[in-house]
């Protein structure tokens, strides 16, 4: 990728606009014959209950895989071990940085010239608690801000939930507020970084971008990027630029005051991609700098790649408030098994990994890659039992889990952001 | 009027839908056979080029007259003349306040019962000076606010000329400012006014009020009421709210903290009529008040009322920062005469007072009512003609534009809102 030639701004516009006249296309076919994969910010369904087609959604969106070289150049510039959602290709898409199309190598060029990025993330605070899906972001969030020493922003946006579950405002808002007590207890450099909720921060210059962003927005545009229908609420289509505005340096005067060509890279799950989609397009046509993404891959249901988290279903995730006896009991019921029917089988077979959720989870929270590869081999080979597996994953999910308690309860109310 | 029987809260709503739903027919049949008469915030257009029905406006709207009953309780409960725009009926409609179905008699017993009220009224700042008739909603309600000392709020939509006139922010800004020293030079109390645009002051109690009344509008709903198309922007689809939330006290939590139940009158002209309908149909699901509207009809141009005032035609107006010579030149030359072709048949057959643009301005800003009488008398009679009117006119609007001078120069940028 590094390598091709360079593409026009131009070019790049038309390959985005007939994407997405595909997408749309496809979009009308949606409940015709067989059931397509739907990946945006409200739903995540593969296709016939099966798997997410990465490389399609990859295709569609039009972003780009990350690969080795792209790995080992972060490695270079941080001087330190890239991250292990880096390493297993937890985060595994980018969409590439400003005007001309460059890939994310762009960002380590500015960077290597001296010249700084900040980082933004968010969550759309809709439950009490949060489980190990929810973490990633952050975890990955706080790497890329150890490794790089830059800003940054995290939004929470409680008007969204308040639209799109139907909460009461206050409601919302003391969500937002008990989440971003766990986003506090991920540990970033407090004196880099701004947390702040929609329902307390939208307005002033914040506000003048989400009327800027919204000028350049149809109807008809948003509806073939989030799926719109005539029986959406205004408050739904008018949300887009709130989320999108963050991703430029002047939406926080106080922050980032006359540095309004400072470029942004925002870490988050690839079903957030169309909102910036949307913000990549729409930010040259007001003169700003597009943003720059690195995307992860979605973190599985305890049941299995096909079975969904649910807040209805407690059993379905490991959450950060469960207990060492519940984390024990979840994986040790729950966590789908990729290992034989007995014991005999197995030992002749070894377990299938690609559907295995311990070795799975595992690979997303054991930084150690020399014990992964060893259970990778003897487990695949049926040398290790599922319940040796199970075993060292409760040990590393109860250490996660502990470690993460004992964080949020140092965080109290005068400490967060609302203070 | 007043006597009818009392209606339910939900006839009112059957009442309105059945309405709305008449208004979505003649929508679609926009275009086909005869042009239909169209008022709407952005569109002001009679049928076939005529005149506004403004009977047939206030049964499409579900608006009622203003009566002689009414304007006479205003007179007797405010102990002072009503005002020369409710005399002569260019505030000639009302909606009726609360959950009940009654009318602006509602918030006139309230007020005798001792409960206070507030008004709100704004403008949109598109261009840089006002013309006589966009001070009619000021005048007006400053007269209201003399009459019943209660407190004002008024709108500077800055974000809405921004997106609908394809201004930048800072400009529609800088006309904002413009536009608020000729409304502060109108001689509002200043001890109950606040004077705010849209770009300073969304955020907070404010942006919450405006989510929770998005959350309450569908897309097709805000279709039906203002025409919206799929080439529209999300943010003009996403603007209705940020005119409705004013009608809530909530919205200034500094002005009217806990009184979240004071009720809001809203004099404006007829074609705002479509934001407040939206407002009084969701104000009852979120717990608020609907606000009572008072309208006015349109001030007709120079050149008759079939006619427009347009920024591009400056003789089609008469501005607050025309010079005297300019106000005598204009109306000598440009202000439509009914008076007939030669001196002969004018003394004969007397001016068409129906058409007569002279007299429709001396209608709107000559206080006299005697003097007013007397010259529909004379003048309609032919024993008066154009040229006497015409003078008496200047005399008139020549005082009205001095004063206004006069108190907008002493507005500095310290005295306004923004200082």
């Amino acid at each position: 990728l590094q390598n091709r030639p360079p593409i026009t701004e131009k070019r790049e516009r038309e390959r985005e606009r007939e994407r997405e006249e595909k997408r749309e296309g496809e979009g009308e076919g949606e409940g015709e014959g067989e059931e397509e994969q739907v990946v945006n910010p409200w739903t995540v369904s593969a296709k016939g209950g099966g798997k997410i087609d990465y490389d399609k959604l990859i295709d569609q969106f039009g972003c780009q895989r990350i690969d080795q070289s792209l790995v080992d150049r972060i490695h270079r510039l941080t001087s330190r071990t890239p991250h292990v959602f880096l390493r297993r290709g937890v985060f595994f898409a980018h969409r590439p940085l400003s005007r001309c199309l460059l890939d994310l190598n762009e960002i380590l060029d500015a960077h290597e010239r001296g010249e700084k990025f900040y980082l933004y993330t968010g969550r759309g605070p809709s439950s009490e608690a949060l489980h190990l899906g929810h973490l990633i972001p952050f975890m990955f969030t706080k790497y890329l801000q150890e490794a790089f020493k830059v800003p940054l922003v995290i939004q929470l946006t409680d008007d969204e939930k308040c639209m799109w579950k139907d909460l009461t405002v206050e409601e919302s808002q003391r969500l937002a507020r008990e989440n971003a007590k766990d986003i506090i207890a991920c540990g970033f450099d407090v004196t880099r970084t701004f947390i702040f909720s929609d329902f307390d921060y939208v307005g002033g210059a914040f506000y003048k971008n989400m009327v800027k962003v919204g000028k350049c927005v149809t109807y008809n545009k948003a509806v073939g990027i989030f799926g719109f229908t005539g029986e959406d609420h205004i408050g739904k289509i008018s949300f887009p630029p709130v989320q999108a505005v963050p991703s430029f340096p002047s939406s926080f005067p106080h922050l980032f005051g006359g540095q309004d060509n400072l470029r942004c890279l925002i870490p988050c799950a690839i079903d957030q991609d169309p909102y910036f989609r949307m913000t990549r397009d729409v930010a040259p046509r007001i003169g700003y700098q597009k943003p720059a993404l690195i995307e992860s891959s979605f973190f599985p249901a305890m049941q299995g790649e096909n079975a969904k988290m649910s807040a209805s279903d407690p059993n379905s995730a490991i959450y950060v408030t469960d207990s060492a006896k519940e984390i024990k009991n979840k994986i040790n019921r729950y966590a789908f098994s990729g290992g034989q029917d007995s014991i005999e089988k197995h030992r002749e077979l070894g377990a299938n990994l690609e559907v295995d959720i311990p070795f799975k989870y595992l690979s997303f929270f054991l930084d150690d890659d020399a014990k992964l590869e060893e259970i990778r081999k003897e487990y695949g080979a049926g040398r290790m039992l599922t319940g040796e597996v199970k075993q060292l994953l409760i040990q590393v999910l109860t250490e996660l889990v502990e470690r993460h308690r004992r964080a949020r309860a140092a965080v109290t109310d005068e400490v967060s952001f609302w203070g």
